[in-house]
């Protein structure tokens, strides 16, 4: 079993179908990655041992999605200093304006990256474009996936 | 000394000049109270451990202040079984609908009891409302506040 | 017939859908509870006698439901020294940003305790960690279904 | 003393200077009017009966102003029978959105006549409006106003 | 044929449907009304003639309803001294709050009676209330109604 | 005097200081223009005389600024086949959401070419790439301004 | 063939169906146009060349539709000095405000001219007006449009 | 002189007193860094270079902040494989909503990883973050700097 560079984690068992474009564009990239169910607020324990040892277990970068008051990102993010990706959740009522305000908003000195609301292949792409910063391989991925994009 | 009933948590020192109505308002009432200054996010130790012990230590109700992304009050919640009541800061840019939304749309399980923008006076009626729901002594306080608001 | 500690109020026959979250967790945590629809616009003598009698009824905490220009919370709460839970009902137009700011933006003396839009269950909640505040066996209700959710 | 025809009712003190407005224009209108302070929250008895009376001591259109939870309009519309004409008082958190939404959004039943945030004249100019709809002299200082407005 | 008192305006045939509540409630009050489709962007000729010459037709309430951009209240009120009550309808994209904003907030001097979107059968309540502030049978028609509302 | 090919009109004397960016850059274009102030609800017939001779006056692009239920563009549009620049003024409640969702969302027939909120200069700009659609010399104007922008 | 007068582009291929009353209601003036895909974020280097050329190739006014982060109209503005129309695309999350947003507020110096969102027979109308701006036979296509409209 | 890792764009020199923070911060990690001032439609031209060559240039995470319609962002991602960090700035009528919503609902493909509203320290940050994600060096940098903030 490869190393997972990237952590996935979701705030409820609901947000998996949105998450799926995720993995899935994880998996056609070949990042190797862990997905983790887990709620900021009903198991915050096993989201804060979970943040805690990202960096420890090889995780490069955090993906995180939520909805409503979504704290998930920002609670990942104040106990780790790999970068983490926020994937607010669309809701039913304020469209998911909620879960955009709740993550992009975070005050000075724990930013979480802020993709579209329910931009679940995005989160991927910018998970990539992250490993890619420092490592040439990974760059070269998503400079290819850009030349499929423009075609 | 006497064992504070309410503990008033602020994300950040900035909080303070807003909060001051709160804790005078529990001054007025007579309300012991103890004030701490943490970030859900810059210091998630310290929050977590002042949440869980908080019930231990004798208080019954917490109040939490926090603005923008504000996950403080939700993450007091998720380590006590105490009612927490969420005050969400105004902030410059979209005049405190960001720390709104990030309080009161709490997800299922984990509710706060959210009181207006600002409402930091509220805060302290409603922590002495809900001393009072099991006090007689405490609901007379806001009996008689409620005659004095009357005339 | 067991004493109602907590008096749920909803504005119209058309919330009651939604509440049965609410008195459903109720039940489900064993508070005894009594239900009343008045509107605080059309039944507005009904709304005034059973919020100033509910104290005297016995009841410990008050959760009130409506939607739109939602008053009822305000109302109720205008008339009894209780805690008052507001729950904003989503609405088909504004997606429940209307009910929600009725409810939370209440003014100075006179709180409300809101809950996300259409939170029917964790009003119930809210209401028993409120029970619990002065009550070591309602505390123990949440500890236990907290420590469920976790599982 | 004259009759007053319309009755004007703000929520607080701090309501009285942006509806000085509206009292100047009943006064250069000729119109009667009473003015009285009480609020939704803190005096709802003194609303109830003033609502209540207002018809029975001859007045015939009704002006109520309040902010942020602005439920004011719709409790003196639940007791009277008269026309209440609403006016939303600017917030310093969401500039009034708040009040607007609490006023304009009535249930089926129960309207209220909503003018503008902070629009103290206008709700003069709409009770004159009123008194002329039954009212040849009435209509008349209006038709004059809008020729006036028109130069 | 009676005399209309109330004139009923739709800017479009599709505002129709959610009007209807409004005319059939004007039935059920008896009171004698005229509906006229006319848009104040595609056909502002017979919106002006119309809304000019309703007052001398005997006239004493207009009713105009809109979406979107809805300036027809407006237009109307520009051109009457008659009280002039808007009804925002509903959009499909923001959900009506560009028709609540385009009709409420208008500027000093021509103000327009708003209520809900979609609030059609409480345009026809308030349009009785106002022919009820000067005429006590159309009043006692209101306080029936409330009285029937309250039970 | 040079025949004007825009036509500004404003709805109130204090939308001048914003609009002077407007006149400014026409006159450093030298775009000769006419101003008018009117208000398409205090001065109706004004606006509509003036729209419905525009075109025959020579003109060919129309501007309107105005603020809050911002009418004054739609009316406009409404009396002539030539297109028409809207531009919504800032709001000191609602920050000019009001005044840009009222001109933007028009009905389908009746377009109007809706500019950034309080955007003055950019109107301008734009009346001139109008004018350049049909007049290579107008657009060599706007050719060279852009050119000057990238220095 | 003849040459295209107007020239029309899309963000995406889920946006034609929306886009297809915009060229419907071109063929129906008899306006020649062509229609490109092409998206400002996936192939940038075509939206460029595309805008660049559109003058030279004889087009002389442009719409852009595109939805979300919609940079698609102020990418075409800033590559050419033609006037661009915006179509701000309804999303599925926010109704289309972050379309609107995206497109209208455009900087100084660049300005596009936005339609309502959705607002695709808008856009082709105002294209033709602004043909019309500099030819007479333009203009009266749309003087004709408007009579069969006010019929 | 240093080969800079990060570049930063601004949309304009208004934008540099609120960026001042992003510098800073960037200095005081040590990070070397390029500050660059163009603009996504003043001059496109400019931004497409910049950013077609930042990764050959050596850089690995690019910062661009902007207002109001902010493209400058989406543009730069359009134009590199590297990860783009957007900053909102605020604005004076909507507060920033409208440069947030412009830049994190960026199109599936495409992603940008977007602040809070003038979040320019933590977009620093979040750079340095990113730089840790595949370099040891750099992540005890941000550990530090977190343990710092914990103090």
């Amino acid at each position: 079993m490869e190393q997972p560079l990237v952590g996935v984690i979701v705030g409820s068992q609901s947000d998996l179908k949105v998450m799926e474009d995720c993995t899935l564009q994880l998996e056609e990239f070949g990042v190797p990655y862990e997905l983790v169910i887990a709620s900021a607020h009903r198991t915050p324990e096993k989201v804060c041992i979970w943040a805690t040892g990202a960096a420890g277990a090889g995780m490069r970068v955090l993906i995180a999605a939520a909805g409503k008051a979504a704290h998930l990102a920002g609670v990942v993010a104040a106990h780790t200093a790999l970068p983490v990706i926020a994937v607010p959740m669309k809701t039913s009522d304020l469209g998911g304006l909620d879960s955009l305000l709740s993550m992009v908003q975070m005050p000075t000195g724990v930013p979480v990256a802020t993709v579209a609301i329910n931009g679940a292949r995005n989160a991927a792409i910018l998970a990539t474009q992250i490993l890619g910063a420092g490592d040439e391989a990974w760059r070269a991925v998503v400079t290819n996936y850009k030349e499929m994009l423009s075609e």
